[in-house]
Formats: structure tokens, C-alpha cells, sequence
């Protein structure tokens, strides 16, 4: 049987970008972690060794800076928009393009109360996400966070679980919830052309909006298991937003131990935990609504 | 439109269990990183919070301990079959389950010139791989290594590439070659009985043959871009072996910079490189047979 | 030349205890990071392998865990001169102990405008950190933080500089600067006994008003280097607070190269960076008082 | 009191250097980490911001690129050696020079059984490592290796320890020991001309002779302690070397758990383990002669 090429991609990873914006005094600082990925007719650079349909991933590195001169203070989702758009609408061989961004918030330092025009201290807690892929009539966005630590430290139970031979778990009605969130949300309801075409203002309004919805329902929930306060955050969103059309979850569950003080005579009543490292649950969700309309490009995994 | 729980799972991850085998002074260990995952019908848990078909994460976390007694010296793939299917056939509301093993090799210390019956030193290389997914009447094998770390000081060009308006970067026509491969390739041609049944010599002894067929063909290309490199390195194993139906490549290209020693009054023809972190090229691709049987399952990416 | 045994310690690092203060509805949580390190006359644990003397780390990695019950919401600082004290005073062979502690800043979660009781999302900025040595007759706190990543986009310059044969740098009088700091600071003016009395509030309000110290400092200081601006971080505690013996500041110049965008035909006024990961500077200095009294157990390095 | 600069120093860190030695066609690669630091009269820069002093780090990373290409295939102790003695002797205000290499090994790709020309594959076991401190009239050459895991899967026992009212561990006569040592040796019994001149064998002999001391001795030893582990480990290097003066070295105890089988009916006679891994065992060691010339600054750690 022959042997052929299947499903291929290349480009640049981890482009660290950052932005300053100083038209004013008070500058704003944009920081980008951007990486661009190609899919077209490239099998001859595989096969042949022949380049010439290749945009060298060299290429793809200048034209994230070049574009973060040009998109000025654009928000990570017009940004990666603009930048798939490129390189499936001016680059002749190439057929899809996904733009991947993390961004990581920055705050103004407080000097005597004010904050500093342009002095910055970075936040340090989850980090913004966005994935675009663009193919030649379709440009979707997907958005996200990673990172954001949340613990319970009450209102969650786990009781009533499947046992076979092998299970030793006793049931506890009252434990620690600690996770790290990975949350990625699709917006629909538009056309290419219009994710393309909102400001700034919504996209960032977007994002908080999501994130304050997450952490809420996280909060509120009295959880009978991970799996539950999944479902909930994610349906949380998708109740409040008609132009996100599905919620991915990923969530390690941090498992914190109570501490055996009986042996050296003292009680334990969910005071003093080990919070371990190995081995975790890890729990998935897609929370979408019934007649969601297909995105097999928005979420289809690029080979690797 | 009503919203509704879609694709899901749920596991332990990374079981750090070592297995020594001691039925003879001559001790072999087997040092792994297991983890597991579980698909059927869990909506109750996420939707009511109700746990009855849930088989705890901790009693995953258990099963792995007791196979590793069962199986002893069983390799990473015999492991990881007799897991997965465990999980599907023995566990009622389990549909389909994914075992994923990552194992680290060791090799004997050497005492007077006499490999220690008892006493070992990690070897540090790369990382093997196994992912088994079984669902009710298939299982697929899918190994792998990842972490293999190559470089060639010569033999290596990257010419006659596509330039645009924003393209800086020369042609070379002798570069530094580096990578951390990650490689899977799926094994076929057998069913899942075939599968759990061949011995321990012959899943080892494949591993070993692959390795170094991929690195021989690393080695003598003479490589006109990354993109081929990996072609011609999934085309050895394919060509080679006809349990193998298909190789998916991952290259990062660890960027070797020559350093500009002019300034310095010196010549640097290519003896004296800045090894870059970020950013990097990112090459992936696929080699498979013309009339690959289709395996959805082993390569699907679970919700995550 | 008879062998010998040198400089030794042994301890337990890195129990991760979670402390969750629960006495009212309004819950607290102290999460940690502890390790401890002992010393004393060990030599015959070493050279005779004979464990009489040895308190096993396990039963240390107890200790902790007994403490964090017993001392409630006590601050990091108390939480380890208490621990250390013991090994020293109650514990028979040991002379002197070390304990370090990390400790993670949570925040409550926000519901409908109110901070909640009981669900917490991690702050995620730097990591506050102490060491407590205690010998026979001493205790010394050093308290500090680390990851602390700051960044000025403008009000920095680096001019005037050395230059040899090999220096092609030009100098810059507007350039980004940007650190991630470790800073350490040594408290005195107490003896003992009062380091192991100040109550919560002192050791909390010392931090949260030295690290606000030091990051308006930051970001008020026009930078002619990155020594300097370390050196008015240090002077600025020491100036403000009585109770600071010494400060110690480490700090990684995180090097943001302006992009040459000239070649797309595009200006860069300090807009567009490269945020580089390596190689990057690495400037280190103490300030402290010109007689301030001698600490050798605090700062000593442990042989490691 | 007045406020004064303390101890400080200034330099690059982590020039990811590699070089190619390629005089024939069987190319040898050195693979190295290097950081530079100096020391001197540089208060000015810290206190009035005055540069004239400071030789930019940019020119310490060209200085270290500049030697890689004159030193060709220089091991990592000449290369330190000339690095540091430049700092001190060519450039006006330095006084004092550390120099620090981590160097990662490579071995040829095996291709029908014969070792290629210019291809290789990254070792991954150890990094050895060095450092070399220079003042005005004195060198000093401290190598070593770290991250060597090694493991022994019996002649393990801790027994006969310490016990007070914490303590819960039981005495074991089996166990498995395994850690990731890190080891330092300080060379001696030569002045400093004598360590500039010696030639490549003999650095690179010293390196593979004192590891395979270390690793045999891990192996031989009967273990009742990891301290008395180290302490053989480090007597054998002073037995068997004159040209070393001490042995540092610093053993983290990675903890390898049984598993209770006997829920699941099961024995489990030190066969299954899980490797944990917070907290751990530290332990420390210094081993040197009775009469071990002092060596201030070689060990020293500078201000950090």
C-alpha cells in the first residue's frame, strides 16, 4: 500500500509580543504570548523538499509584530481575527490558519493612591486565551482562560458513587473543592465578517463578564461533585449570553486531604489539609445548547 | 434553545506507580506515569449531581496499584490494554475508557565493570509513550516517544522559500538542525484480541526498532526544511513495518542562531550558536498508508 | 589527610499544608509551603549510619502539620519561629533549625457585589516568603517575597556605560525595564522573644507596607540602571521602617528588545517588543545600615 | 543610622552557547549554559546611577561567545577558568569573577551500527556542572553534576531513629531509596596557574572518573541512612582523588511509598510503590579533609 502525506501544519509558536500603547502619557501595555499555525498544499516542502509554497515561520513571527504596531491597542480576539485573516486572504498557498494568544494582565502601580501612568505590576492569575481559525468563508473565535485557581472551602460533598471491588473512598459530605480552571467559549451568533468588526470594548466586557460569571456560579453552587459544578458554570454562561454557543471545561481536581491528627491527639475538623500534587481526577465538559450550530474547525485539534 | 451537557469524561491523572520485580536477585523496575479516563453515560452526575454510575477516580487510582501487581513485568502497552479493557467490560456504565502511560527508562549502575543486580540510574532520554483507547468492540494501540532531543551541525538548508512583503529572513544552504521529537504511531493489522496477546519481546522489541529507525533517518537525510525530515523519518517507519499504520509527527525547530562575531574580529563559519528558546517553529504532520483503516477512536482527542 | 565530615543539615521540604480557619461562617484559608532543616550532631547518622539521634523528617513533616492546627490563623512568621523554637528547645540533639515558609495569597470570590464566605480564587501576583534560623540563644526572621514581576514602559535609560573591544551595546535613554524580584529583608531591633510575640496584624501590615514601599519606589524612580533602582528599593524600606535590619534584592533584567520593524516600513517608537527569555542580566545587592548588627544564622547559607 | 550599599554583584545569566567544533568532518558539539558575574568598586551605579564602571552584560554575553570561539573544543573548566581571569584581569574595576557552566551531553546517532558524523541525540541524563571563581591572586574550580536520579529497589533500611510524641513512622529493613543527587567538588592542590593549563583529558577524565565513583559507591553501599549514603559517596571521591579537596553534596529523598494491596487482596512485597512527590527528604553533606585549605571564595555564596 502507498505511502502518503496526511493532515500537516507548520508556523511560529510563542511569539512574546508585547504592545506599548503611548500616545498619551498614561501608556497601556499589551502582553502577548501569539502563535500562528498554517494549513494549505504544502505537500511538496514534505515530500520534495521544494519551499516555494512556504512562508517561512520566520515570516509569521514578523508579521505578529507588524501587526501589533498596526492593530495598535486591539483586543486579543481582533487581533488574532486580523492576523488568521492575513494569512488565508493574502497568502496565496495557505488555506487555513489558526492564531493561538494567551495574554497576561498587568495593573497599574499605586503610588500615594494614584495609579502610575507607566509603572505596572503584573496580576499573575489566570491567563486570558483566544484561538481563531480562519478558513476561505469562515473565521470562528474561541475564547478562554486558563489558570484560575478556586477553592471551596466548604459546600462540597461526594457520596452515593459507584463501588466495585476495588473502591476504598469513604463518602464525605463536607470536603475541600480545589481546582484550576481551563475554560474555552465559542461566540457565534455572527458572521465572520462582524467578529471581525466589534470594539475593543465588547470583547474585554465579554471576557470579564464570563470570568465574574464563572467564579460566581463556582462560588454558589453547592457542589455534589466536580463534575456537577462544571455543568453549572458552563450552563451559567450560556443562560446569560446568547452569543456564546458552547462552554469547554477542563478541571484537574486538586485533591486536599484532611490530615490524620488523631496520632498525636488532636482533632481535624477540616482544618488542616495536604494538598497534593500526583495523582489528580481530572474532569471535561462541553456545555452546549441543543441545536449548536457545527464548528468542526473552531475546535478540531490541528494534528500534533 | 435548551442547553445540554455534550461530550465528556472524566479520570485519574498521573499515577506515579513503580514496579519492582523481584523474583530473582536480578531486580528489573518499571517506572510509569499512568493515567486514565472514562466515557458512558455519566450525565446524572454532571446534571443532578447525582454519583450512582460514577466509579471514583480514587478506585481508578487503585486499579492501577493492583494491575501493576497482577501483570509484573507486563510491558507498557500489555498494561495499558488489560486497563482499558477492564474499565469498559468489567465497570457497567462505562463505554469506552483511554489508559495513557508515560514511562521512564533506567539502566543498571555499573559496578567493576558489571551492571548492580539491584542498584539503577535514570537514563534521562526521551519518554515513552503508550495510549490505549478501548471502546465496546475495539481497542487501539497508539505509541510513542516524546522528549528525544536531536540536532545535526551540518546537513541541513532551508532555500528557495515563498517571500512577501514582510519576508527578512536568508536563505541558508548550511544550518544547525535541532528538534525535541514527539512521535506516535498507531499499530494495526491486527485485532484487539491479537492486541493484548502478543508478548512482552515483541512490543519492547518494536519500540526499540522504531527509535532507531527514526533516528537513522534523521541522521542521513539530507534535510531541505524540518517538513521533510519528518516525512522521511514517518515514511523508515512505515516502509519498515507493516504493524504500523500510521506516524504522527511533532517538531518543534529549536532555533540555532549563528552569532555575528564580526564585530569581534572574528570568523564564524559556523561553529559558534545562540540556542534560542522563543519564539519557535512548530512542524507537525502525518504519514500513513494510502487505504489507512480508520481509527476514530484512538486518535479522537477526548474533550479537553 | 584523614576525611571528615563537614557542614550537614537534613529536614523536610515542601509540605504543602492548607490551614482552613473555620470558626465562623466567614472562613480563612493559609496555604503553605513549608520546609524545615535541622542541625546538630549528626555525625554518626552519617558515618555509622546509627539513627539514635535522628528525628526522622517524616515525623518533622508531623510537626508541621500539629502546628498549623494549634496556631490557627497565626501569620507565616509566628507559624515558623514557633516551629523552629521547638526543634531547638524540645527536640534533644538539635542546635540550630531553619524554616521556610511560602505562602500563596487568596482572594474571596465576588457574588452580586459581596466577597464570599467560604469560595476563594487565587491572587496569583508573587509568592510571600519567610525564614526563621533558630540557634541556642537567637531567632531571626527574614521575611520577603519572590515573583514579583514589575515592568516600566518608559523612565528608564542606560547610558554612559563601560566599553571594552567586545561591547557593541548602544545606549538608550528610553528604554522598557522589567524584573521579576526576590527581596528579602532581615527584621530586628527586637530580640527573640518579641519576634515570637508581635501579633498577626504586625507581621501582615509590615508586609503589605513594605511591598508597597518597594513597588512605588519602582515605579517613581527614573531609572539610570538597574542597580540603581534596586538600591532606592532597599534604602526606601530602610528609611521607613525602624524594624528592618538589611534588605537583599535579586532581580533578572527581563530584557524587552524594541523590533526593528523598518524593513516592513513601519516606525517603532517604543511601541513593539520582544520580551526575550535568555540570556538575560542579573543584578544583586544588599542595603543595609552601616552598623547593623551581625546575623550570621539568618543569612548563612545551609550547605546545599 | 546612614544607609549603605552591602555586598553586590552584577552579570548574564544562562548564555545558551553551542559550540561546533568542526576542523573535521566528524563534528564534535559542546552544549553549554554559561553565566558570568562580576564584582567590584560599583557603588556609583547603585547610588548615583554613574555607569562609567560597569561593563554592560551585553558585553559579558559577547565576551562569552567570543572565548567559545577562540577556546574551540576547550572543556568547561579552561573555559570558566579564561572567562573568569579575563573579567578580573583585563577589565579595570572587577575584583572578583564567577563563572558557572552547565554543560548537557550529547552522543552520536547510531546508523548500521556506526556512530555518525555530524548527527547526535541529547544524552538526558545528568548536567555537569561548573564553577570557577576568580580574585586578584587566586582561582578556584568547583565542578560537579546535577539531576543524576538514581534509585536502589533494595539494601535500603532506616531503623533505630529518634522518637518523640510525633513521631508515626515505623521502622522499615526494606525500602527503596531514590534520589536526585547533586554533587560538587572543589579541585585542589594546584595553584591557579596550574589549573589554567591543564589539558582537556584530564578535566573531562576527572569528570567521568568521579561519577562513576559516586555511582558505584550509591550502589555498594548497604544503606541505613541517606546520610550515611552520601557520606560514603563523598569519602570515596577524597579516597580515590588528591586533586580534590571536598565534596559537597545535596540529596533530596525521593519517597517511594508501598501501596497497601491488602484491601484488594493482594500481597505487596516491596513490588508496587508509589513515587511522591511534595514533601521530601533533604539531606546535605559536606565531606573533606582534616586539613582542607580554606576556600572562601570558591564556596561562597555570592549575594543572591
Amino acid at each position: 500500500v502507498p505511502i502518503r502525506l496526511g493532515s500537516n501544519s507548520y508556523g511560529k509558536s510563542e511569539v512574546r509580543v508585547v504592545r506599548v500603547v503611548r500616545d498619551t502619557p498614561r501608556h497601556r501595555i499589551l502582553d502577548r504570548n501569539v502563535s500562528t499555525a498554517l494549513q494549505g498544499d504544502f505537500a511538496a516542502a514534505y515530500i520534495d523538499g521544494d519551499q516555494a509554497q512556504v512562508l517561512p515561520t520566520d515570516t509569521q513571527k514578523n508579521t505578529v509584530y507588524a501587526y501589533a504596531k498596526d492593530l495598535q491597542a486591539a483586543p486579543a480576539e481582533d487581533f488574532a481575527v486580523a492576523l488568521a485573516r492575513h494569512f488565508v486572504d493574502d497568502v496565496e498557498p495557505v488555506r487555513g490558519a489558526r492564531v493561538s494568544v494567551e495574554e497576561y494582565a498587568w495593573e497599574r502601580i499605586e503610588v500615594d493612591g494614584e495609579p502610575h501612568q507607566h509603572s505596572f505590576v503584573r496580576l499573575g492569575q489566570e491567563v486570558r486565551t483566544t484561538t481563531v481559525t480562519a478558513g476561505s468563508d469562515r473565521t470562528d473565535v474561541v475564547s478562554g482562560l486558563t489558570d484560575l485557581v478556586v477553592l471551596k472551602s466548604t459546600g462540597s460533598e461526594f457520596t452515593g458513587f459507584l463501588v466495585d471491588e476495588l473502591t476504598t473512598l469513604q463518602p464525605t459530605d463536607d470536603r475541600v473543592l480545589a481546582t484550576s480552571l481551563t475554560v474555552r467559549w465559542r461566540y457565534a451568533g455572527r458572521d465572520s465578517a462582524d467578529l471581525a468588526d466589534v470594539t475593543d470594548a465588547r470583547w474585554d466586557e465579554a471576557y470579564a463578564n464570563i470570568k465574574a460569571l464563572l467564579l460566581a456560579r463556582f462560588a454558589t453552587v453547592h457542589s455534589k461533585a466536580l463534575q456537577q459544578t462544571l455543568w453549572e458554570m458552563g450552563r451559567a454562561v450560556l443562560e446569560a449570553r446568547d452569543d456564546v454557543a458552547e462552554v469547554r471545561l477542563v478541571a484537574p481536581n486538586r485533591h486536599h486531604f484532611v490530615v490524620d491528627l488523631d496520632p498525636f491527639g488532636r482533632e481535624n475538623a477540616g482544618e488542616v489539609f495536604h494538598a497534593d500534587d500526583r495523582p489528580y481526577g481530572l474532569i471535561t465538559a462541553v456545555v452546549e445548547r441543543d441545536e449548536v450550530p457545527p464548528a468542526p474547525e473552531a475546535w478540531a485539534e490541528w494534528p500534533a
